[in-house]
């Protein structure tokens, strides 16, 4: 496999990231995941954007244009001649002395990597609510994609040790956030609904085109309004896959709904 | 520099963390800060043991044993030749296919770091209570130190904008957690004061010691309860800082006191 690195294409295996990289010892990063679709990344406006996004948040230099960062895309997908797949862009504030308030490095990380996955395969998801731990609603990097992921880790694992292929994560106020990788809509009433961002929400590529498309609207959640649901699905950028129960009660009648069926054509 | 990676004392140039290792693209790991005095690593046993503490709430190996892992502490102490410093242990999940849900991989990466430091000046602080971002009381994280150190930086950086040397992180439900990179005491009443871990505070290694030696007490601790302290301080491992201000306001008289006096003798 070849990646991107700081300005070349590498083989993996001798592609290599420094130890003191704030990355690796602080999750002092970005990150966004695209599908290839055609051997095309897909939405990546979108995920640029936001990337910048998340760049001002944490006050990190992206040390390409938009134009080179989309030419470094193509190239990793190029010289791994993925059709369909993931690629994984990841952004680092780069090696530094220990400590979270050493001086800021020099020069950031930027790393692409690549892989061939069948994307049309999205699954019912049995899922669980998380009881392990919560989205916090009052960091602003529930807003963005950053490398500090445990929180979804632990909820992940959860989740797989409970039976089930996901996990809803509360925030601070008991309300519905999202899912460890994927925001949550459901359907009552007839409309998609889906809870904000301040709830803990990441705005997620996926998410923004499923809300205009359905004409979605945003509200607080909580775990009571699953009940009130005919159907419900989880959306990220590699696809949107159903939500048919949640700690073993049916959504609607557990079975894949017609706002599920109209929200995966625009995949 | 020499680092210790994996089983091997390598020149820090020369040492290789692979561009997927989870540490890097999901902050999936541990760490420890080692205070080093007179040539040898301090407090090993109770860093090690909140290593371990980390290591069954994610659910992580560690790939050495106690006296293992002691031995590769040293090893990195004798070949940078440090006799007063800082050693950082970093332990993360180790190099797997993307996504939070890709399989357990089957080697973690252990890495250790070291450097020569100053540990004797511990300046007076001035804080901030960061408004950006907040401690997650409902997160187990707040109670072991992992790599996913985002929200402490975001503080970090706050507090260098506002023109102070560290930040007080708040909790959820707004009352005070710790500092960045420190526990927090206050003396009310001539009795040192430090917030519970259920209120987002890390278990420091130096907090512990604190705590016995000075009969500390711990309770929810508000904003309003710094105007009513005769002094406070911040411990962590690499020692113990008068904290005089926040927020602009002086705490007791604006000097270092009795108590932090006291506390800085167990160091």
């Amino acid at each position: 496999m070849t990646v991107y690195l700081n300005g070349r294409l590498v083989a993996d295996d001798e592609a290599r990231i420094d130890p003191t990289d704030r990355g690796l010892t602080l999750g002092d990063g970005l990150f966004e995941t695209i599908a290839v679709r055609g051997r095309r990344a897909a939405r990546t406006d979108a995920h640029l954007a936001r990337l910048g996004d998340g760049a001002e948040v944490i006050r990190l230099a992206i040390p390409l244009a938009g134009d080179e960062l989309k030419e470094a895309l193509q190239d990793v997908i190029e010289a791994n001649a993925i059709d369909e797949g993931v690629l994984r862009l990841t952004l680092t504030r780069g090696p530094a002395p220990r400590g979270l308030w050493s001086p800021v490095p020099a020069q950031p990380t930027l790393l692409i990597t690549g892989a061939c996955q069948d994307l049309t395969s999205q699954e019912p998801v049995p899922a669980v609510i998380a009881t392990t731990t919560r989205r916090n609603e009052h960091s602003p990097l529930s807003g963005i994609k950053s490398t500090s992921c445990l929180d979804g880790i632990l909820a992940a694992r959860e989740a797989a040790k409970r039976g089930a292929n996901d996990a809803l994560l509360l925030n601070g106020a008991g309300n519905l956030a999202e899912a460890t990788a994927a925001n949550l809509f459901v359907v009552i009433d007839g409309g998609a609904v889906t809870p904000p961002v301040d709830d803990g929400a990441m705005p997620g590529v996926m998410r923004a085109d499923v809300f205009r498309v359905l004409s979605a609207t945003e509200r607080t959640l909580g775990p009571a309004d699953l009940s009130s649901a005919s159907e419900a699905f989880l959306t990220n950028s590699l696809g949107i896959r159903p939500l048919t129960a949640v700690d073993r009660e049916p959504i609607g009648d557990g079975n894949p709904g017609p706002v599920t069926a109209e929200a995966r054509k625009i995949v």
